[in-house]
């Protein structure tokens, strides 16, 4: 399941920078810890279903298009 | 975000029916123990990508099928 992890991590850092957002930016408006963000997009993390929307909401896209 | 989890326990009981598994054997087959898919149905944990990745596999469908 790692491989989820680390495409889930690469849609969300793609579409972070497809909105110009930093991940300092991010953290900060998705109130999740800077460096856990770093953490997910470097799929390191098995991240909550919760935490995946918050991002979602931020990157103003549906969840499961961040989804692999 | 109790929303989410409760409509996520919605849909995976929804689709359980379907197939006619029992909540034993989901637990079973997904290695997640029984009590916690009473809780993911219920909506009443947070759960991570990766089991519901596993309950989606099981339930024969797409994880994305299974988020609200």
């Amino acid at each position: 399941m790692k491989d989820l992890a680390i495409k889930l991590g690469i849609k969300i850092k793609e579409r972070r920078k497809i909105l110009k957002i930093s991940q300092d930016k991010l953290a900060l408006l998705t109130d999740i810890d800077r460096s856990y963000v770093g953490r997910i997009e470097r799929g390191e993390v098995n991240v909550t279903l919760e935490k995946v929307y918050q991002i979602a909401e931020i990157l103003e896209c549906n969840a499961k298009d961040l989804l692999p």
